[in-house]
Parts: structure tokens; C-alpha cells; sequence
């Protein structure tokens, strides 16, 4: 049996909240029935709604906050007046050690802001990133940074893979992820000098683990690469690009099926395969991004979530919190650095020295 | 009845010219039966297969070139060994001014850089853009750069904004295309400095342009913005994701489709609505890229076309060498130009110069 872990819960963040937190609070309860809440919120308006739920009730303890952070607010403004909110005293219990983990639906820059300034940014890791899973043919993917910063050198993206590969290590399962850069395809124009370096260092200096490469937008759901790397503009906008085109396409085929009557028969009968296709793609389902590279565990839920999506972002949490992921990234960035060190000092460059001016593709 | 318009086509290039190149014509043909073709390549290949054809033959003029440029070949070593390729001949006869426009289902890198030494760029336009047609809910939107350039600063971003839109104009045939610059959504990470600067010339040096600000990847496909504006990389990365999400999604849907005997049988009756719908969302069908910015119209087809893509480009071409797309460019750029000059003079800036200083957004 399990230990007991603890876990931090903004309840007021999110569209639909606090419902949505405690209804996916009941369920992850419901496959893990050892993990107790600490609930910052409403009093008053939580105990209400706690009335209805008796095992998140027994599993909760109510903290009390003022003040919420809304999804309009500026992170800078949530930051500078939003000490009594529930967002800011949910991360404050996993700053305090009261939690392994707060997971939050609400304002994402926020969140970031509010992350950064209370548990600090990870030693030798320069800058957190958003790492989010991407449904794919045959599982998940790993995507980061999704936004957290509009632009990416080369030390950040090495950050990036060595923690996204923490992450697939720990979330997925994958011992070891393949790991990708995200480029495009074009020969000579095989994307920014950023991009070419980082390209190199992975290559030659983080030696064991399963870097693959440039990979391009189109291979990202394919199943191929566990892990994607990029800058958070780029990131961004590819999630986006992804939602919108999946969005587009079941736009598109419930019009077809509604075109002739034997179609419309068709859609009738496959109805429950469509659905089960629509859940799939469904960012909802699969919305547990992260904030990697902060001294605590933050899971960042979407704003629109519904219960289901809250109690995955949960899980991934309760994954996150009984992993030894920061110990991960921790011997990774040690061995990089040693790695750099010794190419740095060495006048005769083994191996990785000959090619370190080749370049790349 | 519409004059006779002579386009210029590279009969060797994409993976499976000369047949796809030959057929598509015979499909343009059909709808234009006065195009006039200069068809460049391997004369004695050319002419047998163009014995099947008579149509295409009766139109076209075979000009023999011995080589041609691969789909492997880097653009650089294309220009400078490639003289004699049908790529590098084909655009030739548009310089000459024998065609109006040319064709090519090849490497769009080389085709790119052979069009910018042998065409030049169009004076006033900083870099030319590969401009894409995306499948949207209500029909087609123009996206642009798709990877010509691999970073865009701010007079790039409007350059490609007024190409992309006199593009929208002649080729959706929309008197006052709506044009959107492309950036993320979270508020205070809005984009590069180069993106918010953009919108800023945009709105207000561009006065009578219908720009409606910034727009996310979630936007492209969804109908209510007709040209996106972004830099190569961005725009490389999303529509390679939108591409790989469509092909997820089918794939997902064949297999759902297939689980239980109910949902195979609603397959089957509804077939041709998948077809219909694959046939909307197959990137042949709405292949005609086109390099903006030059002083020639040039029109990349996909490299992997059936004939019915490559009919669409040779559309596209004709659609181009038929309007006065070069003209609207140049009025624009030239009533910005001095729209820059008067509120640089200027000292006390009316209307426009007042919000000059305000943050987008």
C-alpha cells in the first residue's frame, strides 16, 4: 500500500471552479484513496459544496483565502496584490513542505509568476518551462515550453530536454524517452543558430540520453519522439495550431455525416466511435502541463477543464510527487556539467571534440 | 472569352513528374482551354508521354533542358550548378516575359533561390514569403511566410502582411481581406518585440487595411481570418503540426471505425463522407504555395502532388498572371511609405501618431 501523500489544491482557479476541483478530487480519490487535500479557497463556499462529496470532505482540509486570482488578471498584478489568494497559499503549502504538489486550473502566467517567486527556479536550471502531454498514435508526447518564455537559447533548450525527459521518465514510463528538437524541414535553413548548438550539446555532451534529432510539426502526435523540445513561442503556437486543426476536423465530419441520409445512417451507428475519438483527442483529457524546473511540483490544469481533466492533472501530480524526478534532472545537469568542464580543459578533445564544428544535418 | 495566358512549367520537378505535371495540365485544360504551356525538361521523355495526351500536347511548347534539380539538392549547389535544369529554365522563360507565371513541383528551396537571382525581389519588399492556402471552415486562408526565411523582423511582418493580402485578394477573390499577425495568447508574454511593432504599423500606417490584431494557431483553420501573418519558422512548424494533426486524426478514426461491427457497418455506409472529407483536409488539394515578393509569379506545388494538386497550382498560376496583384502591392507599399514619412516630419502627429507609443494589446 501506498504512502499517504499530500497535495495542494487551489480550488477557486479555473473556469468552472470550485465544482470542477472538487468533483475531480472525488474522482482520482475514487483510484487513489490515499491522497489528502489541502484546499485553499472559500470557506464557506467550499464547505457547502464539500456537504454534497463526503469522501473528498473526509480527504480535504479547508484553508481559507480570501481572494482569487481571475483569468484576466496580469501575472505581474496577481504577483504584487495577490498574496491572500487561493493560488498564491496553495503553492506556499508545497514552499512550506505541508504538500508534495499544488495543482491549479487557474491563470497560467500567474501561476508561473506566483510559482517562480515562491519556490524559486531549480539550481543550474536557467529558466521553468510548460511541459504539456500531446495525445499521439500510440500514447502521449512530451511538449515544452508551451509558453512559459517566448524565446529559448541554447542552454535552455538543453534545460528543456533533460527535463522533459525527467518528466516522460516519470509520467509516461518510458525509461528511455526519445528525445527531438523541433526544426523545419527545409535543408539550409534548418532553423535558428539556437537550435543548431543546442543540437550539438545534446549530441555530444549529454551522452546517454536518446536524443534523436530535428523532428518536425508533423511528427509530434505520431508516436515516434517521447519528447519534444522547443521555445515557448513556437510551442505555443503548434499546441494551438494542433487543437484548432482536431477541432476543425470533427467540425468537418459531423457536417459529412449530415450530408446524405445513408451518412447520416453511418453516423448514427458509429456514434460511439466518434466519441470515443472526440475523448481522445480531447485537450481536456490530457491537460496535465506542468511547471518543470521549480524547486515544488505545480500542475497546471486548463482553465476550461472539466472534472475528468482536473482529476488527470491529480494523477499526474500524485506521479510527480512519489517520483524521483528532480533527482533526474539533478544527476543530468552534474554529468552536463562535468562533460563541459573536462571539454573545456581538455586540449585534445575525445570523440565528441572532433565534431563539435561540423555542422549539423 | 478570356485571352490566351502562357505559363512556364518545370516538367521534371516533384516525385512524380513528368507524368503528374503532364496530367495536371490535361485537368487545367479542361476548365482553361486557352492556357499555352512552355514545358521544360527532357525533350524525348516529354514528347512520348505527351503523345497520350493530346490536349496537353496541342498547347504546349517542349523546350529541352538536360538536368534537374533533385529534391535532395541543397538550394545553394542547385543555383550553381543547375543552369541547365528545367527549374532553372522555366523561370527563365518568365524573366524573358514568353510565360506570365511558372510552375514547379520541386525543391522549394532551390526554386526559391533560383526565382530570387534570376526574378529579383520586388522593390520596396525586403524578403520575398512563401505563401500557403490552409483549409478553414468556410473556405481557404492564405498563411505566410511557410518557411522562406527563418526569422522576420518587423518590416518583414508587414511586407508579408500587404503580400499576403493583395494574394487573398486575387486568389479568394475577398475585396477586404481580414489579415491577423500570429502570436500567443498569454498577456503579458505577447510575442517579440517585432510582432508587437508590426501590429503597431499595421494599425496605424496601413490605415485602410483590415487587420484585426493578433491571432492564435487555435484561429488559422477556423474561417474568421483570411491571412496569417508569421515568420518562416513559426509558420513552417504550424502548418507541418496542422498537417501531422489531420493525419492523427484520420488514422484514429479508421481505427475507431473499426472496433465494434456497429461502428464498421456506420463506416461503410458513410465512406464517401470520409472521402470528402480526407479530400478537404489533403494538403494536394490547396497546394498552391507561392513565393510572394518577386518580380515574377512563382507557384510551388507539393513535391509529393497527385494531378489534381498539381491542376490546382496551374490554377493558381493563372488566377495570378490574370490580376493586378503586382500593382496592389505597390500602391500599398508606396501609401506607407509615405504614411512613414509624414508622421516622421511630422510634429504634431494627427490620430494615428497620438496611440504611437500605447502598448499593443
Amino acid at each position: 500500500m501506498k504512502n499517504q501523500t499530500t497535495l495542494s489544491l487551489d480550488a477557486m482557479g479555473g473556469d468552472a471552479a470550485p465544482t470542477v476541483v472538487i468533483e475531480g478530487a472525488e474522482i482520482a480519490l475514487v483510484r487513489h484513496p490515499n491522497i489528502k487535500f489541502l484546499m485553499h479557497g472559500d470557506e464557506s463556499q467550499l464547505k457547502q459544496l464539500l456537504e454534497h462529496h463526503p469522501s473528498v470532505a473526509a480527504a480535504s482540509t479547508v484553508i481559507h483565502a480570501e481572494a482569487t486570482v481571475s483569468m484576466e488578471d496580469k501575472p505581474s498584478e496577481a504577483v504584487r496584490r495577490g498574496r491572500n489568494t487561493s493560488m498564491w497559499r496553495a503553492i506556499d503549502s508545497v514552499r512550506q513542505g505541508d504538500a508534495r504538489a499544488i495543482v491549479s486550473a487557474g491563470n497560467t502566467g500567474a501561476l508561473m509568476a506566483m510559482g517562480k517567486i515562491q519556490l524559486k527556479t531549480m539550481p543550474g536550471i536557467s529558466r521553468p518551462a510548460i511541459a504539456g502531454l500531446w495525445p499521439s498514435l500510440n500514447g502521449e508526447t512530451v511538449v515544452l515550453d508551451l509558453g512559459a518564455n517566448v524565446e529559448a537559447d541554447e542552454k535552455q533548450l538543453v534545460d528543456f530536454a533533460i527535463m522533459g525527459e525527467a518528466f516522460a521518465r516519470v509520467e509516461l514510463g518510458i525509461r528511455k524517452p526519445a528525445v527531438g528538437l523541433l526544426n523545419i524541414g527545409e535543408e539550409e535553413l534548418k532553423g535558428h543558430d539556437e537550435i543548431r548548438s543546442a543540437a550539438q550539446t545534446l549530441r555530444t555532451s549529454v551522452t546517454d540520453m536518446n536524443f534523436i534529432g530535428f523532428v518536425e510539426g508533423s511528427d509530434i502526435g505520431m508516436g515516434d519522439v517521447d519528447v519534444v523540445v522547443t521555445d515557448g513561442f513556437t510551442g505555443n503556437i503548434a499546441l494551438k495550431t494542433a487543437e484548432g486543426t482536431a477541432r476543425q476536423f470533427a467540425a468537418m465530419l459531423s457536417v459529412a455525416m449530415r450530408r446524405t441520409w445513408l451518412s447520416k445512417l453511418g453516423g448514427l451507428l458509429a456514434a460511439s466511435a466518434f466519441r470515443a475519438l472526440k475523448h481522445k483527442m480531447d485537450p481536456n483529457q490530457s491537460n496535465g502541463g506542468v511547471l518543470l524546473g521549480l524547486n515544488g511540483i505545480v500542475i497546471k490544469s486548463h482553465g476550461g477543464t472539466d472534472k475528468n481533466g482536473f482529476a488527470s492533472a491529480i494523477e499526474v501530480a500524485l506521479d510527480m510527487a512519489e517520483s524521483d524526478y528532480a533527482e533526474i534532472i539533478h544527476r543530468r545537469l552534474a554529468s552536463l556539467e562535468s562533460a563541459r568542464k573536462s571539454s573545456a580543459n581538455s586540449d585534445e578533445p575525445e570523440g565528441a571534440g572532433d565534431t563539435s564544428k561540423d555542422a549539423v544535418g
